[in-house]
């Protein structure tokens, strides 16, 4: 179809998001206040106590989603032009679940060092930054340092908001199924952002164990030669049991299976040989690592990323409400803490009533979820002390 | 007052600006299409064609405000906490004046490398950038620079707004006055970002000679060591009869005094030693360089930038409309030339039959400026073959 007469090319044309004032500028006293002269006396308060820009400026609200392109969505590395309007998308995500101001921030360049002296530099128009889409390893060393030089959250969406979704969903698999968190076993295939954040999590979490596979099989700490640091941590950590092999042979017996690696690399018959009730998160996007329908005879409970199946795994559940939550508690920091919270929260908000196999996870557009996890982000910010003293006021949700 | 009860603080509690949805996302189906899957066709579109991003993304309307807070207002160097409520106040007025998108962006760093290697990260995500309250002689450098790095427009509105304005208002004091502008002299006081653009403008426009006052004194040939390069262009460059002394001094005779300087230097007898029908543009804000009731008893025209006098010269009267017209015709780039036709252009605004020796600017609520403007840019960008080739169709001017 010629892009100018297609839907989806219709929707994002002139792009999907705008900046609107949010005072009335009618005449000369509302201009007289809004900018000169008043302004100036902003300023002037601002200048002698720094903490009033959280309460006087955009910063109170206001998110940088950045990016440089490097691994979106399933298409890789397509470098920040086209990674605009999956930023842009992100952004209407902020506004309607949690009323949260995010500006796409496309980098335009893709070096470790480059990004983190950029972010450094926008940080002062923001009370917060989402990492977007950007590769691993880099990842890490982007997300450890900024979070060492930045004293607003900084927070990996594709790590941690799909970590937190996937220990929500792992604590409701366990609750249908009656099972102990540390009893179960998890196979986790795919060492990149989303592999790495979900293993530390569910571990926080308190499942019994963890295998976490690359394309060369089971990491284990036998063998830690030529690791990348963040693959190094995980063979040291995870695998009791010290297995070696491919996925498929780790996956005999284990209770969960994780994928966050990519399409079709699993068959029924891997399903059938995991233990008892096998739990399958087959997460890559849009084509999962096996099909619902192909594991659907020996699968228990099945879940992926997709909209167009039962139990979605989506990050839209975590960081819109996330953000809000860290804005209103004028949070310095996210911590460990704070997201298996949320995954909690997550998981609590599907009514015991309600859960079932095909129901472990609440829809993306449950309002009650960002509200819930605005809460729990808020308490646990200051538990943690890690709360400004000049906070905002909670500003209102499910705006826009 | 307290902060809490005084209606300015009140106005920017919160911030001035938010994020919005352009697009509706009320079910699945929207947001299959905004986002995944749907964007995933968006952005292998934009990657297969990088010029396409100017249609189907933000970049199509979005202006980056940028500053590292050192020259804000009067009040010098705040830095970029102080500088966002001034900079949300400018992102109000590019949208209710042209529709324009703008994102305040405030600079952790003050150094020239620092900023341009910022700005030139973030270009992406933008279809142009305006830089603001950047202190001089840096201000050269950094603009300098990033129009050569950059294919889309860059613009220092304190430089470029300012001048074209001042343009405007000079052609309209010629007009009232019956004077040509090629026998008219003018004595800048100033040599900053404002001081150095106007003079070039107004050069450009065709005016008899300039003479540049700095603190020293009259800028001329005679003696450029140590002066800094802009300074030096300008020793060279203006004062013909190579005039020395103080401003008062050179101001004897003068038909123009341009004051881009600071509050209170000059007084009624400075005036009424100038030439036949002085003309005194005082711009120091809020304090004048004179205020008006003294050098009214022998000013023929005054013009300030402050909204209680008549003639205001305001740089809103310029970069809503420029902006407006550079998106829309996916200018890469900004010109001499194009500013010269907005000084024009916005000189053209005020009816014949209105103008008058305290009518010479349109006011700042007249919304045919913006929409004068942006056609007077368009039109240069097309004649200066600047244009880029798939530009967006012209957006609704006058929103928000």
């Amino acid at each position: 179809m010629a892009p100018s007469k297609d839907r989806v090319f219709l929707m994002h044309a002139g792009g999907k998001i705008e900046v609107r004032s949010r005072v009335r500028l009618r005449n000369q006293a509302d201009l007289a206040r809004a900018y000169t002269p008043g302004v100036a006396r902003i300023s002037e308060a601002i200048a002698a106590d720094p903490e009033l820009a959280y309460s006087l400026t955009m910063k109170c609200d206001a998110v940088a989603i950045v990016t440089d392109g490097s691994a979106v969505l399933g298409l890789g590395n397509v470098g920040p032009l086209a990674a605009l309007p999956v930023m842009e998308g992100k952004a209407m995500l902020f506004k309607k679940f949690a009323g949260v101001n995010a500006v796409p921030i496309c980098l335009a360049s893709q070096s470790p060092e480059d990004i983190i002296d950029a972010v450094i530099a926008i940080a002062p128009s923001f009370g917060g930054i989402c990492l977007e889409d950007i590769a691993a390893p880099k990842c890490f060393e982007i997300e450890n340092t900024l979070r060492g030089a930045l004293d607003i959250p900084v927070f990996h969406d594709d790590q941690h908001g799909t970590a937190a979704v996937v220990v929500a969903a792992l604590l409701n698999a366990a609750r249908v199924l009656r099972k102990e968190l540390s009893s179960m076993s998890m196979v986790v295939l795919g060492a990149g952002a989303a592999g790495v954040a979900c293993t530390k999590a569910v571990l926080k979490a308190g499942i019994g164990d963890v295998v976490v596979c690359d394309r060369s099989g089971a990491l284990n700490g036998g063998n830690v030669h030529g690791l990348s640091a963040a693959k190094q941590w995980l063979a040291e950590n995870t695998n009791r049991r010290g297995l070696t092999g491919s996925v498929r042979e780790v996956l005999r017996g284990a209770d969960v299976f994780l994928g966050v690696a990519g399409p079709d690399v699993l068959h029924a018959e891997d399903i059938r040989a995991m233990g008892k009730d096998p739990v399958v998160f087959a997460l890559s996007n849009p084509v999962p690592e096996i099909m619902p329908e192909e594991a659907a005879p020996y699968a228990r409970i099945i879940a992926t990323g997709r909209s167009d199946y039962p139990n979605q795994i989506n990050n839209v559940l975590c960081f819109p409400g996330l953000f809000r939550g860290l804005l209103d508690a004028g949070a310095r920091a996210v911590t460990d803490e704070m997201l298996i919270s949320v995954g909690q929260t997550i998981a609590d908000c599907v009514p015991l009533d309600d859960l079932g196999f095909d129901h472990i996870i609440p829809s993306v557009f449950d309002p009650t979820v960002a509200v819930a996890v605005a809460e729990a982000v808020r308490n646990a910010a200051v538990q943690a002390g890690v709360v400004r003293p000049g906070r905002c006021a909670p500003a209102c949700l499910g705006q826009g």
